[in-house]
């Protein structure tokens, strides 16, 4: 039995294996994450890989032939779930196989919005100038267009303008006219191109960044693609990089061009899978923290961190995708929705879009988890926002076996009264790791038998084989090495306990002074609505537990996926949404948690589990007695 | 006596001279302009040439020394009116000694006009942000701002969006801030800056540039500076760069970069001069014909040319400096005033702007000479103009002792009854050359003493010295060598006689078929104005007699200097101003020359001087027959 070496590339990531395993196996134990759309069947072909060394891998099968082209095959495409390893290589994962069946949290509020977007195509055909009617080319299109739109203040993209008068003898004077809020002509195309019109929404996340492709005319999304935001090289949270692009003016530099590379990796990837030509995406509309959006343009955020905290703009601003450089049409309009204040930025505007907790008359609480998460209270009357820096714990990170919610992920975890383990995987296979959903339940069971105290301090005295001591440190066995992909068990530490205390505690605390700013207790909550990377399966009953969620009935809470992407594509598709966006965006008012005195104690009080003070939690004091 | 050989560098130009002569004076005699505002009895301290052989100079006088700093000296600095040439030398001439005398033409007329720009400085000092007022910058500088102006759709230029934050800290939040047209922010400054508020009006002619540095503040106008057109390497006339352009694209791109570079240069003059810092300069109102300003942008010129003669756009356009590469504040507007239509363009708009026929209730003919002349015809009720390819002879070109209207140049003669000559040259000096004004002196008095006749023919049988044949073709003396700068003789032949009818016919031509299409009669004129590169001292009996104008009283004629400049002043100085070109772009008919049935005959009459028929020169008729 010989031990086989595989180095995944590009991550360097390397993992012994025995001869015989596939590389998909192979790569699952070792937590990389391959497209593998049928689970490792043969039936989809997703899971292309590049290795170079040939003799190092089984004969190609008949599934690969059928999948991958003689070109692929000659440059060492395979497929990972078919090519067994028969010594040691260099496995490389390229770009369209890097998507695993990552949740996006898209499904978890449906929204109907009327499409009537900003950017609009108009077919038509010019008369030809004569002697007789000599009339310049500008003025020819713009008489024509005026039996179709406003005219008054149309103008003309520089770019379109030079291209205008070969364009209009180039195409018999039938074109097709891209417009910008009635007035920008953004695109001249020959021909009818009325039925392509595309947009872009993109939520830039401080780990995320997720992009929808949509067409304008219908309002369906075609495509959604999301990326790793391409700064966490330069620090996991908002502050690290802050500081760095601090340092020197190069730097911001830096940050805004890397912002824009994972934009551009979007729209690649979405691209080379629907053949969906850019240059006819003409609107982008972006949602972002306050933060985000100053890197993708360049702008200091450096007194957005410092005090008195304050944003360079507020307003929604518009762009062209030529200076800020993204891959879509160069004319094309950048659109950012308005921030709110201080961190809460356009994410927050359109999580509170999307769920209209600003039309109802009765005060809603959203929380939208994330490495900062947001957190608005309020209704039709008066709305009240802060952002709380929460950590990337619920992400999975910080957490010695967290990872994100993507296949192989422990998502649901229940203790049985004899402290046995069960759990659901994401994608059903063997687990590699720990999604914030499966921490929330784990704490909050570990909690419930009494394995850790309010406090979270672990109780080293149960009797139970899971509780064991390694390297010094006390921890809680979920999953034992036999049960996972890697071999190795799968630990809950002392240390992530605390990690997911710190994280729930500082959004309970905001939580709790924004209802106190608002004047509700939580019994007059309508709604609680959790929004953000947490997922779409966490459990109501353990998230009270734990003390991440004030306590109210559990058919009040409705977690509600990535809301700021689906109000981003709100905006995009409807100049309504994006008016509503800016009413939003003035009316919800910013609360700078840092300099509020009751902060501290709130915090404190909240690392306890579910708080210290349990008659803020009627509904656990009772579960607890039971 | 040693002949002593002198190169004049960048000309590249060699001529020969005695030693002893200073080098202005070499220089004037090989026609070479070197900036002597004093004529050389070194009190100006302009005419700084740089020699790199001292020792082929005389030493350095005491004049030297008071305007020349120790740098200069060291650098090979001398004054060229001082410094006495010993031996072979290479006169370098730098770019602040080039501007000879040439007469730009702008005391023409003089128009008052209030100012009222379209740029405006706003010197703010914000309230500095506090945790309680914590609002972002943009809508802090708005909110103040909107004390002055409307901001409803103010917006602001992204590269200055970038730098607010910073500027405003880095000030003590006391800035001043450009705005143009109340729509834009284009500039944010720390401190007060508000008495530096400057604008170029710019006129780019097929041969010329001429820019007018104006203080916006009161409309002064603080430097004027005009450079050659740097097409003129790929032809002369307007057709043979357009054949050039439609080559392929890069040539296109070849004559946008000449163009911005000719501007450029006026700028860097105009810097090197004032010292004003040009990135105060914050608008650029650019005139020319509807091919140069196709040029400017980059914009397609062949459909201008070709049959139905369609610019790409007539309407006034406004572009970034940034866009267009012009060294002024990157953020700057330029400002396209609107064309009328075929090769009839801004520079014509600018003309009626100026002059004001458009305003008066009787009729005036308005000829701009140049390259293409542009003429209009009309009054407050309708308008009239074309363009006549009147090719370059009154600008010197084409003439074989022809020059520009530079010191040297003989601008009046006038013939004796002896047949003898009298003449004037710009600067008194030594003639060098014929300028425009100058050719129609000599052909009217020429065929006043029968020297040519009607058909422009040489009457060889003339006796007099200064009619010979010379390499076979016959010519008069203007000037004997001994007279001349050059030491050769300055002489008109059959052949310049012929380039001047053919001139003359075209713009009498095109003013004719206008005055019939507005139905007015010379007579019924109530003033003919002649703008352009002709100058100040035409005499206008001898214009009337050569037939390049109407026969009205010469009360009635009137030489206005380069209007067009004129006109892109008022537009720079004046929102008024701008908004009645864009009425007299609208108002002006323009009428197609080369398919109007009658041209060619009248081209044709229009060849003999003053005309085929006579009855239309009544006064003319008169001083023949007297």
């Amino acid at each position: 039995m010989v031990d086989i070496t595989v180095l995944f590339e590009p991550e360097g990531k390397k993992t012994k294996t025995l001869i015989g395993s596939t590389i998909l196996q192979v790569a699952k134990q070792a937590g990389i994450s391959i497209r593998s759309e049928c689970g490792g069947k043969g039936v989809c072909g997703k899971c292309k890989v590049v290795v170079k060394r040939s003799e190092a891998l089984s004969e190609l099968t008949e599934v690969e032939r059928r999948y991958l082209s003689e070109a692929e095959i000659e440059y060492g495409y395979r497929l990972a779930c078919q090519a067994r390893i028969l010594g040691n290589i260099t496995v490389l994962i390229p770009p369209e196989s890097r998507l695993s069946f990552r949740k996006i949290q898209f499904a978890g509020i449906e929204v109907l919005v009327k499409p009537n977007p900003t950017v609009r195509k108009i077919h038509v055909i010019l008369p030809q100038p004569t002697l007789s009617d000599a009339k310049p080319d500008y003025e020819r299109l713009i008489d024509t267009l005026s039996n179709t739109i406003r005219i008054d203040d149309l103008n003309i993209s520089y770019p379109i303008l030079k291209t205008l008068s070969d364009k209009l003898r180039n195409s018999d004077f039938n074109i097709t006219v891209t417009v910008w809020n009635n007035r920008q002509i953004i695109s001249i195309e020959q021909g009818d191109t009325s039925n392509e019109l595309f947009g872009l929404a993109l939520d830039i996340g401080t780990s995320k960044m997720v992009g929808y492709l949509v067409n304008l005319s219908n309002g369906e999304t075609l495509d959604i693609e999301s990326v790793e935001n391409p700064q966490l090289i330069y620090g996991e949270d908002v502050m690290t990089r802050i500081t760095f692009a601090m340092a020197e003016p190069k730097n911001l530099e830096i940050m805004q061009k890397l912002i824009v590379t994972g934009v551009n990796e979007v729209l690649d990837r979405i691209y080379a899978r629907t053949k969906i030509d850019l240059s006819k995406v003409y609107e982008v509309v972006v949602v972002g923290n306050t933060v985000m959006l100053h890197f993708l343009l360049g702008l200091q955020p450096k007194y957005v961190a410092l005090s008195p905290f304050v944003p360079t703009v507020k307003r929604r601003m518009h762009f062209e995708a030529r200076e800020l450089g993204l891959n879509v049409n160069p004319s094309s309009i950048v659109t950012l929705l308005p921030v709110i204040g201080g961190f809460v930025g356009a994410d927050a505007v359109a999580d509170v879009l999307a769920t209209r907790i600003h039309e109802s008359d009765k005060p809603s609480l959203l929380v939208d988890i994330g490495t900062n998460t947001e957190v608005i209270v309020g209704d039709s009357k008066r709305l009240f926002s802060c952002s709380c820096a929460s950590g990337p714990a619920f992400e999975g990170m910080h957490i010695k076996h967290g990872m994100k919610a993507v296949a192989g992920a422990i998502e649901k975890v229940s203790i049985t009264p004899d402290l046995n383990i069960e759990y659901k995987t994401i994608g059903d296979t063997k687990p590699v790791g720990l999604c914030g959903s499966a921490m929330i339940d784990i704490v909050a069971e570990m909690f419930k038998h009494k394995i850790i105290d309010s406090q979270g301090r672990i109780n080293s005295k149960q009797s139970s084989p899971r509780l064991r001591v390694n390297n010094g440190e006390i921890e809680f066995v979920i999953a034992w090495g036999r049960e996972t992909a890697t071999g190795k068990e799968i630990t809950v530490t002392q240390r992530d306990v605390h990690e997911i205390q710190l994280a729930k505690a500082a959004i309970y605390a905001g939580s709790s002074i924004l209802m106190k700013r608002r004047n509700v207790c939580a019994a007059e909550l309508k709604k609680v609505l959790i929004a953000g990377a947490l997922g779409n399966y966490v459990n109501p009953e353990n998230a009270k537990i734990l003390g991440l969620l004030p306590d109210v009935p559990e058919d009040k809470i409705k977690f509600v996926g990535n809301t700021a992407i689906v109000g981003a594509k709100m905006a995009l598709i409807s100049k309504d949404a994006r008016r509503k966006a800016d009413i939003i965006s003035r009316k919800v008012h910013y609360v700078e948690l840092s300099t509020d005195p009751s902060f501290k104690e709130e915090f404190l009080q909240a690392m306890l589990i579910p708080h210290r003070d349990l008659n803020k939690f009627p509904s656990v004091k009772k579960i607890l007695q039971y």
